[in-house]
C-alpha cells in the first residue's frame, strides 16, 4: 500500500488560516495607510524573475539561496533553470525603475509588501516564504528623505501600540572614516565590520578575537573598538565626539542634518546616533538606520544606496530605503497581545438558522438584511428542529447571536434571536433584527 | 561588449505599476468585504507545494503546465524537481482540509485571493502569473450552499457596477441523464460534453460534426442537440421541459430547489437555466453556474464538488465554490471606466516644499500636521527657490495644492498654498493649513 500522502505545507511554509491572516492584514493595513499618507505607492512585481536578474546580486552566500525554476518544454529534461523566485524586493524595484524610467516620476516613492522566498535551512523563526515589507524613494540625495522615511517608520510602529523603541543610526563613510583613523587597512574594512557587527552578541573581547584571527593588527583593532564600543548616546554628544575624531566629515554633517530634521518628524526623540551600528548588505553608501526594541532586538532597517540601480540603468539613481520585519512585528505583537480585539474576535456577529425547509427563503431574506446592515452573518445550512449542531458551530464562529426562523416567527413577521452569551431569547420584529443584534456587546 | 542585461519582467508576467494596484485593490476591496459578510473567512497557502501535491490533480495538459523548482544542495546538478509553484487554489484548499481537519469548524467557509502560475504559451490576455479569486464551503450539501454563494457573487458584480449580467445555471447529474436519455453511450459522455461546450462558439452544425467526429451515432448526437440546444430561459419554463423530460430526476428538483431559494437573495431574477452550460473541468459533482455579462462573456464560474477533498482526506466531504475572474473583470472595468474617481484619481493630495534650508524642519512639521488630518503628503526634498521642478513633480503625482514654506511664512506663523488647478496662491495661517487643504476640490 502507498504511504498517505503528506498534507503539510512544503518545510519552511506555512499556511495562513483565518486567524493569522487577521492579524497579517491588520498590520499591513496600518503601514500602507501611513505609507501611502506620506506620498509612498504601492508597486508589485511577479513572483519570479529572469534567473540572470537575481544572480550575482546577493553575494555567494545569497546565490546559493535562490530557488529556481525548471526551463519548461522540451529543455526540461536538461535540468537547466530560466527563472528563479524573488529573493528580496530590492533587485526587482531596481529593474523596474530601470525599466519605466519615463513613466516614472522623477522622485519616485514606492512601498511595496509581498513574499520573497529563500532556500535557507527553516529553523524557528527562520522561513522559506516570509513576507518583506519595504519603501524606499529614488531621486534625491536630500537628507529630507532619510527623515520622512523614518517619521513613517517610528508613527507605523507607534500606531501599532509600540513604545518602547529607538532609532540606531549610523553612517557607512563615516564608519569608513573611523576605521582608516585606527589604521586598519581598506582590503580589511569588510571583515573589520563583519566583526563589529557582532559587538552586540559576542562583546568587546569577542570582537578583539575575530579581528586577530582576520589579520587586523593589534593595535588597530584596539584603536578601532575604542573608537567603536562606546554605547549608543544622545546624538547630539555622539555627534560632537565624532565632529571632534573626523573634523569636517561630510558623513558626520549628514547624521547632524538627519538627526535635526527628524527633531521636526515622529521620530523625534528616537535617534540614538550608534558606532557600532553596521548593517550586513554592501550596497549602502550613506546613513544606515535600524529600529530597536529593548530586549527584543530589531524590528528593520534600512540605510542610503546610491549605486545598486546603477547595475540596471547604466547610470546611478540615489535611493534610500527601509525594510520593516513584518513576521518578527507580527510575532511580538501576538505574545505581548498588542492586536485590537477587531482582530482576534470572531469571525462573524451573528448565524441564522431556520426549522424546517419551508423557513430557508425567508432565513435568506432575513441574512440580506442583516448583512445590508454591514453584519456578518453566516446562514447555516443544515438547520432543522435540533438546535446543538448550529449553537456548536456559532460558538466556533464566535458568533454573538443566532437567529431562528420558523413557522410561528413567519406568520407573525418575527424572528427569534439567542444571545449566545447569556442565553436568553427573545422574539423580534423582522424589520428591527439589525439594529437589535448590532445593540448586542460583541 | 556584453549584451544590456534586459530589464523587463519575465514572458507571460506584468510589473503592477501604482494605478494597476489601486485597481485591482478596489475590486479586491469589495470581494473581500462581501464574503466576509456572508461569513467567510480569508485563507492564503504556500506559493509553492511539494511536487507530488500538484502532479496528477490537472489532467495531461494541465501537468504540462506546472512550474517546478529545483531541488536545492547537492541534489541541484541533478535537475529532480521536489517542488513546485501552485497551479490554482483549489487543490492546496483541499490539501489544508485534510491537515486542519481537527481545527477547522465542521461548515468550513473560506475565501483565497492569491496568484497562481502556469507555463502556458503567453498571448494577449493569457498570463503565466495571474489572480484567482475563489470562494468555497465545505461540509454541506445542502442547496442553501449555493443560494448563498450565488446571491454572494451577484452582490459583488453589482457594487462593482455592472447590471448587465446572468447567472447561467445547469447540473452534472441532469446533462448526464439528458445523454443518457439521448442515446449516448456513457463512455461517450465527456467527448460529448467537450463539443456541447463549444454551442456558443461553433454552433449546432459545428457540435453535430464534433460529434460525428467523436463517434457519437448519428441519431443520438441530433436528440443530444435537440436536449440541450435549447437558449437559455427563465427558470420557470426550463424546469417544468426538465422535469418533463425526467420525471422524479433528484438533479432538476436540486436545481428547482436552489432557483426558489436565489428568489430571496441577490442573485434574484438573474438565474438561467442553460441546458448547454458544462464547464470544463471534471470533478464537479452536481450544480455547475458561470457569470455571463452580454458580449463579453464568461466572468467566473463554479459548482458543486463532493469528491475532490477525499483525495487528500481519505473520506469524501462535501464542498460547493465559485471563482471570480479578477483579471477580466479589471480589464472590463477599465474599458467601461467603471472605476471611481478616488482610485483613478491623484497619489497625493498636496506636496510640500521649501524656499532655503532652514525651512525644512518646519515643512517637516507642517506635513506631520496635515498627514494627521489624514491627507496624503509628500515633501519634496530638493526643493528651493526655483518652483519649476517641484511643479512638474506635483502634476505628476496628481497633487491639487502646493505648500510653500519659506522665511517670510516661517516668520508669519503661515503657509502659501497654491491651488493646482486656479493657480491661485494665497497665505494660511499654519494651523488652519489641513481645512484648507481639504476644501479645495480634488
Amino acid at each position: 500500500m502507498a504511504d498517505k500522502q503528506s498534507t503539510k505545507p512544503p518545510a519552511g511554509t506555512r499556511d495562513f488560516l483565518p486567524d493569522d491572516i487577521r492579524r497579517r492584514e491588520h498590520v499591513i493595513g496600518v503601514v500602507r495607510r501611513i505609507y501611502e499618507r506620506y506620498g509612498f505607492e504601492p508597486l508589485e512585481t511577479p513572483a519570479f524573475e529572469n534567473i540572470e536578474t537575481l544572480t550575482g546580486k546577493y553575494g555567494e552566500e545569497g546565490n546559493k539561496l535562490i530557488f529556481k525554476i525548471l526551463r519548461r518544454g522540451e529543455h526540461e529534461a536538461s535540468g537547466e533553470a530560466d527563472l528563479a523566485l524573488r529573493y528580496d524586493l530590492t533587485v526587482p524595484l531596481a529593474r523596474v525603475v530601470a525599466q519605466y524610467q519615463n513613466e516614472l516620476p522623477r522622485l519616485f516613492k514606492r512601498y511595496q509588501i509581498q513574499p520573497v522566498w529563500r532556500a535557507d535551512r527553516p529553523a524557528r523563526g527562520r522561513f522559506r516564504e516570509f513576507f518583506q515589507c519595504d519603501l524606499d524613494a529614488m531621486g534625491s540625495t536630500s537628507p529630507v528623505v532619510e527623515a520622512d522615511i523614518l517619521s513613517a517608520v517610528c508613527e507605523i510602529l507607534t500606531t501599532l501600540g509600540f513604545a518602547d523603541f529607538a532609532v540606531r543610526l549610523n553612517h557607512r563613510r563615516v564608519l569608513t572614516a573611523l576605521l582608516d583613523a585606527a589604521g586598519v587597512a581598506a582590503p580589511l574594512h569588510g571583515d573589520a565590520l563583519v566583526a563589529l557587527d557582532k559587538l552586540d552578541k559576542i562583546g568587546v573581547d569577542g570582537v578583539g578575537k575575530e579581528f586577530a584571527a582576520r589579520g587586523i593588527p593589534g593595535a588597530a583593532g584596539a584603536k578601532a573598538l575604542e573608537l567603536f564600543a562606546a554605547a549608543p548616546e544622545a546624538p547630539e554628544a555622539a555627534l560632537r565626539r565624532m565632529q571632534e575624531m573626523l573634523p569636517g566629515h561630510d558623513g558626520v554633517a549628514n547624521l547632524d542634518d538627519i538627526v535635526q530634521l527628524t527633531g521636526a518628524t515622529a521620530a523625534a526623540g528616537r535617534i540614538r546616533i550608534d558606532p557600532s551600528l553596521a548593517r550586513g548588505l554592501s550596497y549602502y553608501t550613506g546613513a544606515i538606520m535600524e529600529i530597536a526594541v529593548e530586549g527584543i532586538g530589531s524590528l528593520g532597517g534600512g540605510g542610503r544606496y546610491d549605486n545598486l540601480i546603477g547595475m540596471f540603468l547604466g547610470r546611478d539613481v540615489p535611493a534610500c530605503g527601509f525594510s520593516l520585519g513584518l513576521e518578527r512585528i507580527i510575532v511580538i505583537m501576538t505574545e505581548r497581545s498588542m492586536f485590537p480585539a477587531v482582530v482576534t474576535g470572531g469571525a462573524v456577529d451573528l448565524v441564522v438558522t431556520f426549522l424546517d425547509d419551508e423557513s430557508r427563503p425567508e432565513a435568506l431574506r432575513l441574512a440580506a438584511e442583516l448583512r445590508r446592515a454591514q453584519l456578518r452573518v453566516d446562514v447555516f445550512p443544515d438547520s432543522g428542529r435540533k438546535m446543538d449542531k448550529p449553537l456548536k458551530y456559532a460558538a466556533a464562529r464566535g458568533a454573538r447571536a443566532m437567529a431562528i426562523v420558523g413557522e410561528n416567527e413567519r406568520q407573525r413577521g418575527e424572528v427569534s434571536i439567542r444571545n449566545l452569551e447569556t442565553r436568553e431569547q427573545q422574539a423580534v420584529r423582522t424589520e428591527e433584527a439589525a439594529a437589535f443584534v448590532a445593540s448586542l456587546q460583541p
